[in-house]
């Protein structure tokens, strides 16, 4: 039988598998993560061989990836932090050998497979395991992810779009005829390890630009989740010369006059009881060194005085709430565990 | 009388004036820069003590700041890099004693003497001056700035903007049931040399955030300017841990569905001649790193398949083209230089 | 009784106290942090209004400063993240009511009294406590720390230097006719929070100097506790362009010829059983990336061909090892508990 | 016949080359340069077409490289711009065919064919050529620059560190029996355009490690032309995490007891009359700030109260004096016009 406390974690050679290594080693409920690495890395035999920097902090075993091998080791659950191709491929894998998966790309976050192919220019995934997935917003659905099987964890610019609009879109506050504005800005990790020419230090440091304007990957997320209609938002992303956070600056016309607490206490209730989002006072916004190296989600607005121009700010770390502590927080969710466990 | 290659700097001692120094030293129809210092820098003789690294590079006499001196050196010009409270004072007396007027303060730039005073909680600025007041944006009012005896330079974050919406404004292509977003990030120099817990190194580095929003100064430039009603607009500003340069994000819904060679063409058009505006080709968007350290204002664009949804990006060099570089600009159509003279 | 889970930290306003409140609450032997506040601070009432990113994370109560407070609390020891000044007050004031101190600043460092009043031009610390006072580096003093009443918490540069040149010191392989150079460069946060025209971000940024060159405070503390006398050392001091972390690049020559693994040996066999302290192996050098965030402190070394030339690289974090971390480190070997508990 | 105000500049698509065409253009005794592209790029027709930040600025014609093509142009001078092998085949070409070289590359920098061979594993260069070479630091070698043909462009770190020592070790006060140590940081510039691991925003910003050590192919300039022998001095390189510069700390232990104004003086007499070198008044140190962007060397100490342990701050811009910049002086001295001309 599978033992939850026994996880694998596929392909957790980048950015964010470290930050999910780091979180996972340190992590109350897990006993034993055994990393499984895919072509090159596949030689190490321990973590601190792929990061020599976690030496004297945590161990891990590494092996070559194999299903049948993580299927074995009778692990609970699997991470996969993989390509969205290897993903395509290993979810149904081990979704059918009654793994509990947690993947971080993007190929089963979609309602309809076609949408990925679309977006990804990719195959679509498999239908019997997509009609089995679960977005992994928490904040959203925590009761589908408490007995998913399959959970695709959201992208980092979604989520933070998301948890700044869902609660406007669910009061009915947002004036349908005008338009939505995400403004947001990623930090340099959520490019990937890759050296590419748009991540060599010299075109991004003392630099910063907008990026995949009408075409990032990550719009049909914000459409399906954030509550507001995909003809009446844009979506843009820009790259800011950091390493690690998203500051997502969303601009909203209220189709009623409002008061900053009226603001204020909508955000509240959608959130209440939900311990990785932090609702700041009126008046006072959010800043991304709130949130790097956490996994917690910060919302803040500032409403004119008019009453009916808000401006929401909502950040987070690309790798924590954006990825690889979003991941945790599902594990958490699937487990029965406390949704914070670990993570704070 | 007053002699046009002649001028007198006044108060740059921070990170505007610095640009100015060099940009002055330079210029091949400006003789002989004469500096004045205001209270505790006033004690240096020459620029250097200043400065130290412009050793070897230039020098120019200092002297403290009396509008006597100035007048009696026989300037034609005068700039001041002062606060706006010191403007208020001194460009009454220059401009009544015959000298010519570039000034980097918001102290003229309004239409209504009320503007100033309710945005920036200052005195009134003098009646009879601000009537001769010109707004120093050379892309939209060379003919007035030719012929003027005070010019008020913009701020850097309405440059971007404005020159980014006045020519759809123009060609009347907005939308205006929908709203204009203005998401604006610019670098730390344009907060000054002064030590702040906003500007400390370990506050901004690695960090980034809005701040101003709805209450910025700069909002009634945008205003008055950009050809978009205030109602209409969100302007927002954020701070980019880097030193120079502004970035402004600008949403646009349109008002009928256009191709991207008709956007091209409109502000191709508005800015045939302007040697300071260049234009990117649809498709390609310009980044802070082109602008920096230069006079350029670069404009480019990205328009959504359906062809109703803009986004314009508009950036430049708050030292530059934001301030100093602009100001340059303004001396060379005040003395019918060509307009780019010491700027290219 | 004074209880020991039970602790006051004074004056954690600055960055090494936010980094000391951030280890003392999840400190897994410590119950109740009662935070005490100096001067302005002085009206908050809990730690988040001081540090609001910490709201969901941890939360302390705060308390205008009063040795009779901490005395009457039963707090067993009290962490002082004080200027000098400050402590050279408190100090013998708190060890004469039996309570026990980790005091982070300069006061108590130096075996002579005047040494401390030499090099920081304050008064003399109390001669009585001073005799109690052990200086806390866990490496070398730990029998020492272990029944001590004040720990006298090192510095940071001092840390890293002690760290990489005593193991060879006391193999006495180092030529003492030749010089030992110690070229130090530290990020920003060092410098305090202090808003000062040399923490400016635009002063810091892009930019790299050379700071307190032959009169650097730390340079006793070197002097003292790395085994190489004082004439024969220079130690300098530079200021890198982010925020926290410090790599020194210490220079040796050898009195006789040897092997890269015979280097790599002195420095495992003296470090051996010390979990804060990573020898990376010969040919290998530790960046400051891998040590920051962490409680490490990391050495590596490069051995010429000659076997006579030595380059060794020690690095840290400088308020986790180099202050807070240190700090807790102290307070670990004080109350008999594992040296890194809390720390990996 | 060669027309001296005609250049060729062949291989500039990289950062130093970026800097050479900002200089050429702007060079008021050259007309025209061409530039001719190697592989890949070498589809330009125009430079802004590989640099589109020169658009409105300047413009230049861009062909596929041909020895033939820039004999044929009568061009007086090239300037090669080009990876080590390429000079290595090109230099001798276009010596023969009697146009001046400036060389950017390594392979004609020593006296010995075999110490380039050694160092930079690749054929020995062409000895006809070699022997015409001569090492390009205006500061020392100005007579032999104003007759070569054959300029080989030093290195970044060796201008640096031999313009440091140089006048130290003519004087003679040099502590032959100790040792000099050269502790150097550079920009991330340095390491060229090619994205790597090691140029990964991620991996260079908020770090900083020692590179190269005892092994970096800078070693035997340093070695050659300090004036300081091999056997006595160190040398090493560290990156900094920024975009250009090159700081240089000079250890040396001096033979005789000296005053600061001695020191001073030395290094004052040394470069008298050279425009480039720019020698700090004692007590105040250079920083990489001054000289980024500029073509000068500054140099700064501090001498310690025993008046026996002096500590040189040498720094430049390595694409500027370390590279671009220097091409440029060297050229001015070969045509017989003023050494810093267009450079200031």
């Amino acid at each position: 039988m599978n033992d939850p406390s026994r996880v694998a974690v596929v392909g957790a050679t980048g950015y964010a598998g470290f930050e999910l290594a780091r979180l996972l080693l340190r992590h109350p409920k897990i006993e034993k993560p055994t990393f499984y690495l895919r072509g090159d890395g596949a030689t190490a035999h321990c973590l601190t061989e792929i990061f020599p920097q976690l030496r004297g902090w945590g161990e891990a075993p590494c092996r070559p990836l194999s299903v049948d091998a993580i299927v074995k080791s009778g692990a609970g659950t699997a991470f996969l932090a993989t390509p969205h191709e290897a993903s395509l491929e290993l979810v149904p894998e081990l979704v059918n050998a009654g793994v509990c998966v947690v993947d971080l790309s993007g190929a089963f976050r979609f309602r309809e497979a076609q949408t990925f192919s679309r977006w990804y220019k990719l195959p679509a995934p498999d239908a019997a395991a997509l009609k089995q997935a679960v977005y992994g917003l928490p904040e959203l659905y925590s009761n589908d992810i408490s007995g998913a099987k399959l959970v695709a964890n959201p992208g980092c610019y979604p989520t933070s779009v998301i948890l700044g609009l869902r609660p406007l879109a669910e009061a009915n506050w947002i004036d349908a005829g005008r338009g939505v504005v995400c403004d947001c800005k990623s930090g340099v990790s959520g490019a990937g390890k890759e050296p590419k020419r748009d991540t060599h230090f010299v075109e991004v440091n003392e630099n910063f630009r907008a990026y995949g304007v009408f075409s990032h990957r990550h719009t049909p997320e914000v459409t399906e989740h954030s509550g507001v209609s995909g003809d009446r938002l844009i979506f843009t992303t820009h790259l800011l010369p950091l390493e690690r956070g998203i500051l997502s600056t969303l601009y909203v016309w209220l189709n009623e006059v409002r008061r900053a607490d009226e603001v204020e206490a909508v955000f509240r209730r959608f959130y209440a009881g939900r311990p990785m989002v932090r609702i700041w006072p009126a008046g006072k916004l959010p800043e991304l060194q709130h949130v790097t190296r956490t996994n917690f989600c910060d919302i803040g607005f500032a409403l004119d005085e008019s009453g009916e121009r808000l401006v929401v700010v909502s950040c987070l770390d690309n790798l924590g709430k954006g990825a690889a502590g979003q991941a945790v927080q599902n594990f958490n969710l699937m487990h029965g565990h406390s949704e914070s466990l670990g993570l704070i």
